[in-house]
């Protein structure tokens, strides 16, 4: 049997009316494709796309900062407390074979340092761009629908070979 | 829909042949009685409940040391890359609702050091027993039996309070 | 007695000359001016940093990622051996009153994600600049040469209430 | 110039009065021998060992658990805020080439079996002793004074070739 694969969504604990309807869609996606969906378990974007997956029947994993079970969002099937606090952030997307960021604030940010220092894909859906030393740096792939994010993030998925 | 109980079991990623019969019968029986096992991913103990586990239809959750999820034993079906190291052993039992442990060194001890201290209730089957400054510390909660093991743990998940 | 202002240095493990140059730069003014220098305790902007304090008499603090204190640069005074892989990023940044930037990959902008969700000010030089969602992010404050560095983290570091 | 040796010293947040005594001795003696000083930064042993360490002029490391370096005992000179909750336990123990424990409760436990784990030499006043399955596990090297445990940590901490 082929294992599943997982997919990790980030972005913030608060967001836009927007950004939630957007992540909603990308979760009912990935559940669709048959995906698992990891996140960081708490409010805000996560909430909205673990929800859009629950609503499809997938699967939700949220790996929390804190030490207690509860507090994930009701979205969350299986929660893993992991009392590391924000150092949890990089278990977040090393967990997934691709990651597409929604939104985000700077926390989103540290995710997004990770996944590309760690060789995994990012699909961004209205969140940051970046340069560096006045260059711009196209590592994050600009989706434009989340259809799209997520077709690119299965895609680019299949060839990270490491996973 | 109530959510599963996860329950961690720790041990050895080396152990013996006994201590492999107990793990496996920990995992089948946890399986059958609706439970999720987390573990931390790797081989001996943690290999041995996993195949139990998946053999009587269970979830298994491996949260892993290192980067890659490939490292993950062959029965785990949802592997958590963390790249925390060892510092992944609170992970693993502040995920559960209760622990069991089986055998295990002394990366086990830490684990239960990290369980006791959060609250979490520690089964024992042969493995670590202690003693502060000359007086016995009956914390760990001997067990019998793989069965015992599983019952007593579900037993003691279910007055957890704060998960 | 007052304690020391700790102030982190971030940047590539590998870097240009002139990066390295900066780097050396920063360090000694930290050292003349009184602060401690904490850093990931490797090589490149690091190593250059630690280097350039120690020449001036500075105190020099590397918390490492692996569990191998030998890991340090030569340059470390104190090192603090985490093992807990890139989760160390964090510990780095949080450590600091005010982070100074210098170049850097993907590792560097987890920092700086860190560093600006918790509030801890950011200075760069020829490092990353940011936007989200098409407007301009403007937390990574600009200098045009190490003093002016090393004077705004000192000058920021001292109204940062929590520390 | 030979860099000063690192040993932790590891106890409870809370502790009697007698603990307090051996610990805040264990302090005065590593000073006095040159050696530096990690701890988990906070009340109890920690704040005692660091109050010995701090009379006789040597340096105290503090690798605290939460993101605000506030909440050092006034004894840390150094304080690490790491915001990896109790996972910093392993960085504490790491640090150090030797580690001596004064008491103690699960958490110290777990940094036993963490120190254990990695090679690390513990020595104990006053704190846990271990058997596993049924056999005692004399890993924890005893010492009837604080002297002693000092005398011990450092004689071991020269063999620790790893560090």
């Amino acid at each position: 049997m082929d294992k599943p694969k997982i997919i990790a969504v980030i972005g913030g604990g608060q967001c836009t009316k927007k950004e939630a309807r957007l992540a909603e869609e990308v979760g009912r996606e990935l559940a669709r494709r048959g995906a698992v969906l990891v996140c960081g378990g708490l409010g805000g974007v996560m909430e909205a796309a673990c929800r859009g997956a629950g609503a499809e029947g997938g699967t939700t994993i949220g790996i929390l900062p804190g030490e207690d079970s509860h507090a994930a969002n009701p979205h969350v099937q299986i929660p893993i407390a992991t009392g590391l606090g924000y150092a949890r952030n990089i278990a977040v997307v090393r967990s997934g074979r691709a990651v597409i960021a929604v939104g985000g604030s700077y926390g989103t940010l540290s995710e997004i340092g990770y996944a590309l220092q760690g060789g995994t894909p990012v699909i961004g859906l209205k969140t940051w761009s970046l340069s560096r030393n006045g260059r711009n740096d196209n590592s994050i792939i600009p989706a434009q629908s989340p259809a799209e994010a997520v077709a690119k993030a299965l895609e680019l998925a299949s060839g990270k070979g490491k996973k």
